[in-house]
């Protein structure tokens, strides 16, 4: 459990830190607020990513992902539901360029041989094997 | 942790593994996509869930839930956000009916004595003993 | 894992749960359902929490949170996001007077040196020490 570092980028701080600390594989949550959000969604048909940002403080309502390897790498897979004062929500997809104001994290690593993610053609997605 | 089947129902599919890999207890939570999803809230004063379907491609911004015996068989209960392609959300107690796009799932096996849902006549849900 | 009392205070639930187990330093998700609520967001720049009530039955689609000492004693922060018969959301920072309905916790304790809140002076928060 720790505290992510105000002004940081969201998700490039969760894959600094697993860097540092070798993790590969793990599952987290993260509560808090930023103060710009950058999300979005996958189009299915299309087979590419739609985003959106949103340039206002925001809470960070839930934010649930998960670190596996990509290209031999710790990546960061989350999605992230945002909340303004009147407590309307938008979710989706996390992506880069969006600031922390206040974040608390969870992150539990995970032992065994980290997964992988592989290009899946059906999808379109860099996903795990199935199990 | 691991991947979801495209195509399967998101229930469903949980529920099968839990059988066959023999967990009775644990707490999961999934993120991903959806190409359908069925989803309600319970009517407190009706005591009767109210369900309504979505038939669109939507994310699972976050989908919590935990895994208990329910008639002696493994039970899933969960609750699940979905957002569209501009991040709109509708959320609640997530139904059978919902189809897996794309789906990791986080699920940790509990030990100890497995809890057991029972009728609480206050409810009228199938619930644990309080604590 | 465990079922929180009907009619109870969501957050004094847990934070009575921790004092008597000796629970200081976890991380916990709730699911399940509230008679009314009281959620916020924090104004970034007034540096003050605006709040406001549901007096409504809601879904509890997600909640999570995270348990550390303020003042020594055992302090809940937690997030949340209910929905209503529609679908519709609403979420943000949970506090008092959000009364369950039906409630799942599931908590996971955290050994080692219980984290402690102190004041940040960049945000006016009650955070922990970075990272």
């Amino acid at each position: 459990m720790g505290r992510l570092p105000q002004g940081g980028d969201l998700i490039n701080s969760i894959e600094e830190f697993c860097k540092k600390a070798l993790v590969q594989m793990a599952t987290f949550s993260v509560i808090g607020a930023v103060s710009s959000a950058t999300i979005g969604a996958y189009d299915q048909k299309q087979q590419v990513y739609v985003t959106f940002k949103e340039e206002a403080p925001l809470e960070i309502v839930s934010c649930i992902g998960n670190v596996s390897l990509k290209d031999g790498k710790p990546f960061i897979h989350a999605h992230i539901l945002l909340a303004d004062e009147q407590g309307k929500t938008i979710g989706g997809h996390l992506f880069s360029e969006t600031i922390i104001y206040a974040g608390e994290i969870n992150l539990q690593e995970l032992a065994g041989k980290p997964m992988e993610r592989t290009y899946d053609s059906n999808t379109g997605l860099m996903l795990w094997e199935s199990f």
